[in-house]
């Protein structure tokens, strides 16, 4: 048994404890306060040099940041956190990145991103539900671990605890990313923007789950979409439903009008695309007519072509839908995702590791990953400066399916995670 | 001038300043706590009789009450105010009516009602706006009377203090009904079947405003509609937007197809007849296919045929929306209105007394009020025992239309509303 | 039994064969070239002037006249037909208005206005409709006298027959008007503008049917509603379904949009309103993006205000829907109905006659129309220069609603209609 | 140069007049009357033995048959032309199929399928468009051969010619496939269960153009979607759209509900779906409530599964469309394509052949066909017997896309077509 394969036995109880830890607190993305304080707190406290909030991101690349509302209630809920009460000045507003960098002499410089971000989706609490059953299910009421970011975080956090160990064998510098809001693909730009990718000669991301079964491994994913999401919002003109209604300016018609025309832009041949309006609300009572409505979506496409495609026609839809019924409509982009494209040796090294960790029995080449990521604006960067990237997938084997109720993965792919990673960091740093 | 018209005009700052404290407190249906707290205590005060909560109410009756939460936390809200706390343990689970009585000898039973709740709309916050401009614009974020029922309450109070003094010229009973949720169709139900008007000779509500100017009465109201207020909730299946779209059965196009079709039904010829979709919210997030959808509507028919039709027809819509994207369905009826039968002897005897109340300028026999209301359910029981009814207008010139946020009414139809009221009672309690 | 009762008598099956000849070969607007031919040899025959064609009618007024393919089609159905041979040259590019006008003497001109043309729906032709049972259903494919036009025609032609007796009491001047196209509202219009009513001092249309049983009559129709006909066009791009579908425009998405949309205009608090595509056709097959999308509309209003509503929120719909779905569109106004005014004097004429006509046991002052009529355009031109104008309606128990395949009328009206009109000639041109 | 590449350049302008004349007449499926007698006239002078008709085909599999008077139009039209009349006895019913086999000993069965049917599209008619300019524009009004396969006829008897050439190297049976109806997955699928691919070793099929240049050649044909075509109809209840249109029905509101619903299905991970109304006719007339919808669509998926997900869904939506207007529907299925699975030895015999053709500068391994095809049910019965199948692609640069009015191939395409199919002839049956 390799030092790597029993350090990872040894911690596999406290790497479950902590994602447990995350998984009952869920934070939605840029409210990320509990948990990037624990891991800031964690990586100083193991000797990593910092850079958190404002050293981490770009302001004014923050697409999608919620209300200064919703970032006061998340912190006035952690008020008596000892470490949210450490750390929270470095994070103002939202900016929930962490950093930490740790060098051992020269050597190439390897990034390593890891998001922290829950989703707004009610945890389903039944016995089927393991969360529910061993009693780590979500506390924060509409929100749930539902992608397995909480997992991501807590290998990044054993990966950290590995590589200050004397007997884990790398060279130069690791720097680790802990992400927020990937959700909604608003994270990695501003973190993009900051520069933390600039220098890195390996930058490498993953996912768990993804329709891979644990101890399958997959180097590369593949049909990553473009997406860009949308908040549009409609005003009309309230009425008296009964008395007036001639009067109204009805602003749930133009959103109705709106989503299923959507719904029904046309497929795109050569390419998979996506469409959704996840999220509708308007209106205020059944006898005035509605003189908001506020609409949340996205559209996706495999190449840039496609995702141009359906975002251009989704503008158009939106636009004539109030001009129909005689309302406003403002238009946000709140954020957006790009597909990646692998490095074919950052895709081989993660390979030729994933061939000899202990716990994986099958390594794919490729696999889709269906979904968007907002990690290829930090690959891209990297690329850009000559660096190689690479998104692979960590197989776990799921209670249900990603973004729903009953979504869990299995905590054994936790430990593989950190060996993945360790193996990259020692592979991409041994070579001459 | 007659000692009413003195009465009135001594009293109208404090009816005015009476009106603008139950405006900056508006509360909605059976939440109406504070209002009704403060006029059982002006009551007892005065010294009339009184039947609270269960006591002029049926609590099996009582469609679309809110959940237990919402009107715990407006008494939450309330916490610390000792007229609440005197009378709220008679009023339990939003049972908010208050019945007051007085009596003189011998002589008919006069019932008169009064409605007191506000709507769920923010009330505009400019200086276009006197309650804005004056001060007393809603304390209670997104609920407003834009109605006008503040004015209403005010005058059953401003008509309780007159009917106690010796110079007002009636004999018999007199019975004044505080109702609860009159929006949505919901309080006057519960009251008639407490049998709150079952021996009432005569029975008289009004509303203020309705197109008609201030100095304007109309002695009945007509174009009165049935009306049928529905809930209805579309369950379905999340799914991540971008991985598996198909997995997911989408509860949001249900809503959307539903709320287009039911404005589509079809005009009703020989009855006006109204549909809205007034509220509607579904979804968690841009990227999950939305597996709820909860829409607020209701129907209205100017006879019970056309109500009827629109109602059925509803019904079907809605069911094979929810059939159309494979996601279930349940439909609540939480409200009613239906439309009243003004009786001649009872109008008559409005004309009569409008054309001497000093303030009113011009008196029409019919005007339409437009809109539903529920005080039939409560005339149809009078009615039904042989007495007469009539729901009348107060003209009032409006500053902007009913359930809009710059809906206010002129202070100056509070006295002519007391006038009118104190003069129907003498009017109908002198005849031999 | 006075002469005209005699000479309805007598006349009772000849005025149902004439009839009945027309229900067999029903023509639609603007085509009525078998039914306009028969009308002016009769009344030549008879020894009226006649003015037809272009003497008519002024052609810059017909709004949707058919296709000059579809008039052919009509002609060349009529070939060997020698009345429509004779009058054909008369009545060119749908010109089939036919103007009949004798003379006694000085006197008040009373024009009286009767409408010719059926509608493009398949007759019934099952035993229990009259019409199949008895031979007399449309020999005309696709096309049936749905509306009783077929009866007006005959009406007027009784009447005609019956003023030219010396026993007929009348003097002055009497004027037949035989209107082609009302069904669409676009026959009145040209004739209007032709002069044919400027000089009446009396003018009088009707219509048979419309809820009303055989024996009674309603001097005044109300409820007639404006409305406004418009024919939009929407053009796309063609695509493979399967190969191509981003390539093409998808002009019946735009055409369905916009039917869904349009139907779910507000109604219209204090107008009854009506809106109705009543035609779409769209695409060319199955595996092609549908790149043309025809659609025939109409929207109603009881005042102008209503109807200008209407019309206005339909063109944004029409315009919005093409935006939408980036292809173009067209819209034309091919006909317009505006609401009648009917004088008081006129109404009491139509009453006093009503009131002793044998046969007549019910009369009504006033009784809905419903739907649309273009009469009015003739009634306002009298009307501007003095004259008087009613529209009334002749009761005749129906098989089945008026637009309906199942849609006959009570043969027995046809006389009775002959003697309200010959006693309305005879009472307005009676005074002094 | 070789026998071929001489006979192919002596024959290319009989080659490109054979296809013109088709062209200029081309035949919607089912009613290829012209195409079929020429085919079966030449093949017949040619020596080859003919199954045509029912010998060819089994009427019962016959989906989507064009009414019976449809069938007779054609025929009406093509009066006077002597290969009909001397054919189409052989042809009953539209049963236009034409089978020609030439036997030159023992040896493999190789059959070769070509499809012979045009799109109800309109041609183009500018300048701009080639058949046009060089007259031989279609001369049937509203049809088109917008898909090329007037250029696979014209193939077909190219290799037909040079088959009975001695100069032709073959041995064994070949089997010419000449197909009606392939356009809606109609034509394949009754030849099929006639047995005419039974027997065969070896079955080919291609498709000029599919966004391949002139001199490309894909040896497998990929993304072949399987299909549905259904045919939708809605039957509601006429009423007057002023009058009365709460007695309506309204079949239209229900096919366009339909429509945006169908529309609107969800994109399926991991298989291309498609989905099309691409014909929508309803409605009589404006003032009439639309008391038919016909709607002709058709739904395409990558997989089985996606597909039947697909045609499933279809039909929920179809019937909740009636549901919710109160209106009747009936679905046909009438057509359907199936995706093929390409033999690895019949594609690397295509990938060998092209190789080596004069004019084929470029040879893929796979290529997109993107739509649906119908061929693949003869290719599955070949394979179910043992034979082994391809579908490939033959490279032509196109003036527009498939399917639009201004499709046209170049024609040097069809002389490398009669190569092409030479060429696996002698390949196919060469072997020991």
């Amino acid at each position: 048994m390799s030092g790597l394969d029993r350090f990872v036995a040894e911690r596999e109880a406290s790497l479950v404890d902590f994602r447990r830890s995350l998984h009952r607190e869920p934070e939605l993305g840029f409210t990320e306060y509990r948990t990037a304080s624990r891991i800031a707190a964690r990586l100083h406290e193991l000797g990593y040099a910092l850079r958190v909030g404002r050293q981490a991101m770009v302001e004014a690349s923050m697409l999608g940041r919620p209300p200064a509302s919703q970032i006061e209630a998340r912190l006035d809920r952690l008020q008596g956190d000892a470490t949210v009460a450490r750390w929270r000045e470095r994070m103002p507003e939202g900016m929930t990145a962490v950093v930490g960098e740790i060098r051992r002499g020269p050597g190439p410089v390897v990034a390593l991103r890891f998001d922290m971000d829950a989703l707004p989706i009610a945890e389903a609490d039944d016995a089927t539900h393991l969360p529910a059953r061993e009693g780590f299910r979500s506390q924060n009421p509409g929100v749930h671990h539902a992608c397995g970011h909480d997992g991501h975080a807590a290998i990044g956090i054993g990966l950290a605890e590995w590589l200050v160990r004397d007997e884990a064998r790398w060279r130069g510098t690791v720097r680790l990313l802990f992400q927020p809001a990937e959700e909604g693909g608003r994270g990695a730009l501003p973190m993009a923007e900051a520069g933390v990718a600039d220098d890195a000669d390996w930058l490498f991301a993953a996912h768990l789950g993804c329709h891979l079964d644990t101890g399958t491994v997959a180097a590369c994913a593949t049909h990553m979409l473009y997406s860009t999401k949308l908040d549009a919002t409609f005003a009309g003109r309230a009425a008296h439903a009964g008395a007036n209604p001639e009067l109204g300016r009805n602003a749930l018609l133009a959103g109705a009008t709106a989503t299923l025309n959507l719904h029904a832009l046309p497929r795109y041949a050569g390419a998979a695309t996506r469409v959704n309006v996840g999220k509708l609300v308007a209106g205020v009572g059944r006898n005035v007519i509605a003189d908001h409505c506020r609409m949340e979506m996205e559209v996706r496409g495999e190449t840039l072509e496609a995702a141009e495609f359906m975002a251009g026609r989704a503008r158009a839809i939106l636009e004539s839908a109030a001009h129909m019924h005689e309302v406003a409509c403002e238009i946000a982009r709140v954020g957006e995702t790009c597909a990646a494209r692998c490095d074919a040796e950052a895709v081989a090294l993660v390979e030729r590791v994933a061939g000899r960790i202990v716990g994986v029995d099958r390594v794919l080449h490729g696999a889709p990953l269906g979904g968007g990521e907002d990690a290829p604006f930090l690959m891209r960067r990297a690329q850009d400066n000559g660096g190689k990237a690479c998104y692979f997938l960590i197989g776990s084997t799921l209670a249900d399916c990603h973004h729903s109720p009953h979504f869990d993965f299995d905590e054994r792919s936790l430990g593989i995670g950190v060996k993945l990673f360790a193996g990259i960091v020692e592979e991409a740093t041994s070579s001459p």
